[in-house]
């Protein structure tokens, strides 16, 4: 068996990944979803031409003489606030209204002055200052014009978008599907947390991990526990998986391995491609699908489980979620000191990345063992280590992908 | 009433917050939360030695002159597979024993060997190979030792923390409290989503902002829709916010402001501090008490609630969690377009920032209006320009703010 590249074998997998349809929710959920409609303005906001200042509204040809030395004096016929229309006549020359910031421009009226501008007493304004036409009237419209795209398709939905749908009063929103994705680990010597730590056993790492990132990534995990190895229980849980958009399974992908888990895979998988992806960690992956539902087999070593899930499972849920950016950010940081390895495998080292003044440094963590997760808890990011090269100087330029 | 600075109004804000105490929930919802306690491992990891590879425990000194063409000749007198001890005597001088990747290593073996480097022939194995002692054997302990401190307490949880922390056998964690916030809207002006849309009313997009902006803080936001200008509306909507931790109310902070919001909030908070902060959007601010209830009163212009929210609450809602990291992130950035104001404010654009090969680069959003959150919603950071600069010219670099 070849090795197979990671984009190779990304670009596979996503062939196979489909989009999960939208569903419309209640606004208020939106946030962190995918958007799946063009968010249209359905009216003009501000609906109608108002004031930007509190003030008088007045007619301008009324003040155009006007100065604090000889101010024109007009007539107080009446008072709007926000949220409420003036009542009686249109304005007539000589008059002015009392008006409040955001409240519309009564008919007749085309200028407000400020307030600091004027003196009162009562029904008698004196207007110390000219207006110019349109003067602190905001246009209908100004915001958001009726029939405007205010938050395209495809949008990841953040706090301001949220506020954008309801500006143009949208309370249901169609967004992306989340998937549910069944999370099984493997191996009679993965011990569970409610079971009593006994003899060789290890905890079940993987499958609080994989939940989690399924979290992150914008699916709903359900965690299956531990399928022993025996057929049976192999293939039960792979049944109650098969009640998921996606299965990932960790454990028993790798070559030479004895345990059922390939062979179970190679049972009920109509189409089980078993690959040697040319990284480290985390060189054995299984994909395929099981009927139309697609099913990782990730490898068992802790590390290398985290990893392939952000090279391969988290670019599939945000693809089945509706999202168009479906590879993790990536920028550039500067190596704090020289690494090296072997040519052929493209290595994904657990690093701090920090910005420091003008420009990211990335230092990678201790110990990259695919077994010892303790480097990548502490790591915020993996530095791309390329396939071919061998060595990697301090001070450099590397490629830095960020952990959500 | 003088300008206060935007970091002298959070440091006096900070200093009336506090953290809410900790609280112990089920390790698979802790993503995202805080840390409240040292993560230490209670046992090793591995609990015992146990072997890198598939193939035989042997002695080494069996073997030392093994090689292709002088093969040693051991009995192998069983089996043992990850998971499981072995049984029977400890393993003696000319014995070997079938090991798998992960079982523990037999009493009396030191060494294993490849199953590569071995030809079987029912339960004789020819080593074709010399083995050193301790070769292919991980230690108990390798990955984590018994005491160790895994997760320090004040980390913001990701799925490989949850993975650490299943792997030393935790499933009960204690983290940070997550605040309740009261988020309350003022203005007659303001209709909500399910209210008909009539005369010059604008929808409240404040509301389901400032309610989105919170829970990504931390915080549980409790939406206790519009108040209206009514001292009666008024004073019975901030009595339900007082059953919060926290209240965020928007609109009627302006100073010269008609409505009743500021009146209502001096009549029940103790001692309520109403600022003009030297920043734009967001001068008017208001920040106090009300019995231990901090509240904070944002301007009713959305992109103003919005920064406003940014600025101060954000970071309050963080401490309240218990994280020591209270500010967004910032980053350097170069500017693409020559940018602008008068001095005297702190300047925070709605702006679009990317990574574009060897750095980021910023562009302001286009019209930067109080009013207007189409900017805010396209942008993904907040570009600051800071209180005394007039201009910042095309390609300089500037601090840009990263929303979450």
């Amino acid at each position: 068996m070849s090795l197979i590249k990671v984009d190779e074998a990304r670009e596979i997998i996503l062939s196979r990944i489909q989009f999960m349809g939208a569903e419309k929710i209640p606004l208020t959920e939106t946030l962190g979803r995918v958007l799946c409609e063009d968010i249209i303005a359905r009216r003009n906001n501000p609906p109608m031409d108002n004031s930007a200042m509190d003030g008088y509204a007045l007619i301008a040809e009324d003040v155009k003489t006007a100065s604090p030395e000889n101010p024109v004096i007009l007539q107080v016929v009446g008072e709007v606030a926000a949220g409420y229309t003036a009542t009686g006549e249109p304005l007539k020359s000589g008059q002015a209204l009392r008006i409040m910031t955001g409240a519309p421009i009564p008919p007749g009226a085309n200028a407000v002055i400020m307030q600091e501008d004027t003196e009162r007493d009562g029904d008698r304004l004196l207007v110390k200052d000219m207006a110019e036409v349109d003067e602190n009237i905001r246009e209908a419209g100004e915001d958001v014009k009726v029939g405007e795209l205010v938050v395209p398709k495809g949008t990841v939905i953040r706090p301001a978008h949220i506020g954008m749908m309801a500006t143009v009063g949208r309370s249901q929103i169609f967004v992306g599907r989340r998937p549910t994705v069944a999370v099984l680990s493997t191996g009679d010597e993965i011990l569970d947390l409610d079971d009593q730590p006994e003899g060789p056993c290890i905890y079940n790492s993987n499958g609080y991990m994989l939940s989690a990132q399924i979290r992150s990534a914008g699916g709903i995990p359900h965690y299956l526990g531990i399928a022993r190895d025996t057929e049976e229980d192999l293939m039960e849980k792979f049944r109650w998986a098969l009640q998921c958009d996606l299965i990932v399974s960790s454990g028993g992908v790798s070559v030479g391995d004895y345990d059922l888990v390939k062979a179970s895979l190679k049972k009920i998988g109509q189409e089980m491609l078993f690959w040697k992806v040319a990284m480290k960690p985390g060189k054995p992956l299984a994909f395929g699908q099981i009927g139309d539902t697609p099913i990782f087999g990730l490898p068992g070593n802790p590390v290398s489980s985290f990893v392939s899930f952000e090279q391969f499972v988290r670019p599939s849920i945000r693809k089945m979620t509706g999202r168009d950016d479906l590879l993790s950010t990536c920028v550039q940081a500067k190596l704090t000191h020289s690494v090296s390895k072997k040519a052929g495998r493209q290595h994904f080292l657990s690093a701090r990345t920090v910005w420091e003044k003008d420009g990211y440094i990335v230092t990678p963590e201790g110990a990259q063992g695919s077994g010892i997760l303790k480097s990548a808890a502490q790591a915020n990011s993996l530095m791309i280590f390329p396939l071919e090269a061998t060595d990697l100087a301090e001070g450099e330029q590397v490629t830095v992908q960020l952990l959500e």
